[in-house]
């Protein structure tokens, strides 16, 4: 059998903070493998799954890798040519790390690597959002943008998947503990109330803004005192079993912030150096190990490449 | 009588688009004359006020510009000192360009030079803002920072005075037109709504963060298509007879993006350079005349200077 093309496609951290649904960023582990060859017979398939615990459907329209392929192969007239596709899932389901957004975001490399480039890499963002929806429900692009072009990624409009790098001042670590607590991403929106008062619009505006800001000049004091997010934080802590104790240990040991990482139950932690995100990352963990929860702690630097071949 | 000092100190263009209350600029002209000199009798006094049509309180106490300057004057233990201070005011009121905010930018200014400068530009803002907070009765930077430190001010938290000036790119004008019509701020503030829905929020969070990307990377497209207020906007255009023929007149003559200046009637346009800025400022203008509202226009740069001695 031919070896195929390999992409490996990051997690990722969303809703940063005052960032909800318009900021992430990816890292450089944990992150699905896609693997796509061609095949003699017509049409695209999905042969293998792994890492998945048969949670996840074969058929290409149900699967988010495989929808996010399909919508690809349609814009460029190549739904016809045999393609077999292999998803390995190397990373925890319903963690809040985007592992839909990562395998759809691998999935499209993959196929565009195939073909031969056909298009850059920023122009497969719609394909992908489109087949991180089918598992999400929901048309935005925090964690698939940076899950594909890598970085800390600036969603200015969803729906016209206007995005933006942002810089990142040069040593930034997170570190990402993943409690072993189920949250489904329906049940994290649904917590959620559909006003928020204009005083908490403007500060989380104040907020994003100073983390912009923060960011660009490499103001490590002014990302700490703007990761600071006073409106879904306070709504869905509770959803995650000693949230606020892993955030103050997170704190005290030298984080610059503490948030959900997207819908949760993971929680990030940004960090001024690798030093810090590892300290950090034991602090966070032993509150959960200590409460008897199992986790998983990752350390990061901010992927800087996203979804590539490997 | 001996001279003194003179300070000149700007209008400001403040909520400025998707950043109410939290975003601002200064404007060349108009502004706001402040003249100080020391005086044999003991004590702070505001001996002359033109320009202001017997509208303003002459007792420091009640006066935006006396208060800044007695609080300023508290805080280095020099309320014995004989100062006496002229205001000349050489801007309309209840404009929306941040009258009030000039004169205790202003007054802060003129009072420091005075004392031979004791304190540094950036460390009058709490004084220049608590005289603010006499005229308009919000504690709330974005008029006031930009006229005493100049350039596009971020102002990450009002309540900690945390505030950031933003790169500006180079040749970005503003066309401002006053229309002879009366808002009261108390008024433009009870329009408003106490609560937003969540997804306005996400995308005024959005904009914000897109025109803040575009200041960093003089993306003119990216700032006009962040310059989008899906918020105050719509609430406070009623306010103002024609303004949606306004902004459709600005953006029509090139503009990149136009809103309403501060708690209006004023409203501002930001275009690519001073041609541009022209033909939007007089397309502005014709509207309100074709209606018989008188009108005044600015154009002017971002001032980078600020409340400047003269």
């Amino acid at each position: 059998m031919n070896p195929g093309i390999k992409v490996f496609a990051p997690a990722s951290v969303a809703n940063v903070a005052a960032g909800f649904d318009i900021l992430g960023f990816a890292l450089e582990r944990p992150g699905d493998e896609i693997i796509v060859r061609l095949s003699e017979t017509p049409g695209f398939r999905i042969t293998q799954i792994t890492g998945a615990k048969g949670k996840l459907p074969m058929e290409p329209e149900k699967n988010t890798a495989g929808f996010a392929a399909l919508k690809l192969l349609e814009y460029l007239g190549e739904t016809g040519r045999g393609i077999e596709m292999e998803i390995h899932k190397k990373m925890p389901f319903g963690s809040g790390l985007g592992s839909s957004a990562a395998s759809a975001a691998g999935a499209v490399v993959a196929v565009n690597e195939l073909l031969g480039r056909p298009l850059e890499k920023r122009a497969l963002l719609p394909f992908a959002v489109l087949g991180e929806q089918i598992a999400d429900g929901a048309y935005h692009a925090d964690n698939v943008a940076p899950s594909l072009i890598g970085g800390m990624v600036l969603i200015r409009s969803n729906k016209d998947l206007d995005v933006h790098r942002l810089p990142v001042p040069k040593g930034l670590y997170a570190a990402v503990v993943h409690p072993q607590v189920e949250i489904l991403t329906k049940d994290a929106r649904n917590v959620l109330s559909d006003t928020v008062s204009l005083q908490q619009c403007i500060e989380q505006n104040g907020n994003l803004g100073g983390l912009i800001v923060g960011l660009y000049n490499s103001d490590l004091e002014l990302i700490g005192r703007s990761l600071n997010d006073v409106i879904i934080e306070p709504q869905r802590a509770r959803l995650i079993p000693h949230f606020y104790e892993v955030k103050a240990a997170a704190l005290d040991a030298g984080a610059l912030g503490c948030s959900i990482s997207g819908a949760g139950p993971s929680i990030f932690a940004l960090c001024a150096n690798s030093l810090v995100a590892e300290t950090a990352g034991k602090a966070m963990s032993k509150v959960f190990t200590e409460a008897k929860i199992g986790n998983q702690v990752f350390i990061s630097a901010i992927n800087q490449e996203g979804a590539t071949k490997c």
